[in-house]
């Protein structure tokens, strides 16, 4: 039988609730469809730091290489720094991996309410492309002038054509596939002098290998501002690492799924495993009380399967959930306005299958 | 009588057609509040550029040097780069002028459609409170390897101590001023390893001094996503050069008020003008058929009205605004959903004074 190694690492707070359900949905879909799903334990997290002031141990990223996919919940604990461990863990994860592309699904599910005014399911529905590895974030910089008056900090963006190529040519295959030959890009370049007009000139290059795609861009105030104004004009939307990172964000924000959206960090070619994640984060203010909802790790795994190839497996699994948000009676937890649990939520999923 | 000096750039596109609406205002207001603007007009915009090779001439700054404050309407033109245009005239005003805050209303007003659910004219009312010198927006990169394989783009933050704090504070102030004790930083410090860090250390040291001030920081992909989902938590937040502007276009957007909200560019120790615009851009789309909505422009007067310490003069600009949009009766601009044109709807505010 066909058997695929994953790297399980539930992290901090709710990652260590909701990693549980992911892992029990994948279970009851393996072996209906007839595959095997080795699970391989790390615990590694904030704690660990407390503990060893890493992360992860020196051959963290070695261990991890073996595996076919990476399976995170999320990281990050009050009494650690965030750019300790997110650094510690989550970046060098993405850029050892050469997970480039972060992929994103901005979607209005049925069942959930919508903050936008007038929206039912069907009306929001696109991609977010977000560049993984480069751009703004960069250890580049430093503090200067420590303790003085005229201390500050510089940290600076790295824009490669290597990088910003790829991506782009990922986005414009992506609506391709999708059948929805259209990609609109964020940029900045009346306000970030270098990189972002630097970014536009990759993006109209890249763009005329796909004239078959139209194309737009905005800037990224407005452009946000557009997510909530009309979500519908959207297919595939690029961004840099930081823009993508702020519009993945507003993007289940504007569809309230928050909890509930997926987000996978993909190394197309194949080389290195990719890694699969709910778009929330650690939750310390609900960590503990497991009342986390499940969605978005959920579905993060449904993603992995369909990385994975095993595309029936995913889509039972995305209609296990739309069909258990869907339902009235189906358990709810206190983000869906619910008074259920993690766990029942889950089980409502593993149910469903 | 009083008289006030005001540096009158119209720039290009709609803020050509909005921009007589505001003066029409002002000159009434001054006329019932018994104080005299003198306007001087400055036709400094993107076809100066094509023409010259400069947006405005090299003792520009020197001219505006002279004036009370400055209006302005927009800048940018499809034919000229973005970040030609803007560094050629806004961004050296701002910097020249020490116009290192820039305040920005996020309020749901009546009369217009709201894009969330479930929302009413008070639920939304908030600031932001934007660095408008530094940070992000720097000049400080450029393009390395061109033409190469190798080649890409850096773009240098520089965030000083000097500029961090004084935004701060004014934040602080300004809560304090509104009676309104709760500030909110956006930051990214899990993922900017090296600016966001450190703006984090200045907004907890800066706290400090305001111990009557609640305070919370969000990431700024969170945040923005708060903003649609619970704008109803924030009074007044403050964020850097980029932060600060997607937050202050996606606040108008949440409140369906782009074309309506200004924008005030403030050297609070009045040492040089501030510079006083709408939030709405140049809208080449629109340009030249004169259905912009010139709410943004008079707004913008407004707040330079206050600014001057003309506050009586300023509420009845307020309130005449408040009151044409409150009139079911009163003419709509198509971005209201209605099809009266810039004119119309600028005499119908200019008669309610
Ligand atoms: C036009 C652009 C440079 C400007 C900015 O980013 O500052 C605008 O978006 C604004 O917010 O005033
Ligand atoms: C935790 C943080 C570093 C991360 C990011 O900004 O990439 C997160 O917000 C995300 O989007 O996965």
């Amino acid at each position: 039988m066909k058997t695929y190694d994953i790297a399980v690492i539930p992290g901090d707070g709710i990652g260590l609730e909701v990693m549980p359900e992911a892992l029990r949905v994948l279970e009851r879909v393996a072996d209906i469809c007839g595959f095997v799903l080795k699970f391989h334990n790390y615990d590694w997290n904030c704690e660990t730091w407390l503990r060893t002031g890493q992360m992860m141990p020196n051959d963290g990223i070695n261990q991890l290489s073996q595996s076919d996919s990476i399976l995170l919940g999320a990281v990050g604990f009050p009494s650690v720094p965030d750019h300790i461990s997110l650094w510690g863990l989550l970046i060098p994860i993405r850029r050892e991996f050469h997970q480039y592309v972060n992929l994103r699904p901005v979607r209005l599910l049925p069942g959930i309410p919508c903050p936008l005014a007038n929206k039912k399911p069907g009306d929001i529905d696109f991609w977010i492309v977000r560049e993984n590895c480069e751009g703004e974030y960069s250890q580049i910089g430093g503090v200067f002038g420590e303790g003085t008056p005229s201390e500050g900090a510089m940290q600076t963006a790295v824009f490669t054509r290597y990088g910003t190529d790829r991506i782009l040519r990922y986005a414009f295959d992506y609506a391709r596939k999708l059948g929805r030959p259209h990609v609109t890009s964020a940029t900045k370049s009346n306000g970030l002098f270098h990189s972002m007009p630097y970014w536009d000139s990759r993006f109209e290059a890249i763009g005329k290998e796909y004239p078959d795609i139209r194309i737009d861009q905005y800037h990224i105030d407005i452009l946000a501002a557009r997510f909530v104004m009309s979500p519908e004009r959207f297919d595939v939307v690029v961004g840099s690492n930081l823009f993508g990172d702020i519009l993945s964000d507003l993007g289940p924000g504007i569809t309230g799924t928050i909890a509930v959206a997926p987000s996978a960090n993909i190394n197309p070619e194949r080389t290195y495993p990719s890694m699969f994640e709910p778009v929330h984060g650690s939750a310390p203010d609900i960590a503990g009380r497991f009342i986390a909802n499940p969605v978005g790790q959920i579905w993060a795994a449904a993603m992995m399967l369909e990385h994975l190839g095993e595309v029936e497996a995913a889509n039972l699994v995305m209609k296990a959930i739309e069909k258990a948000l869907d339902d009235p009676l189906a358990p709810r937890t206190p983000d869906m306005g619910g008074k259920a649990g993690t766990r029942e939520l889950g089980n409502a999923i593993t149910k469903k299958i």
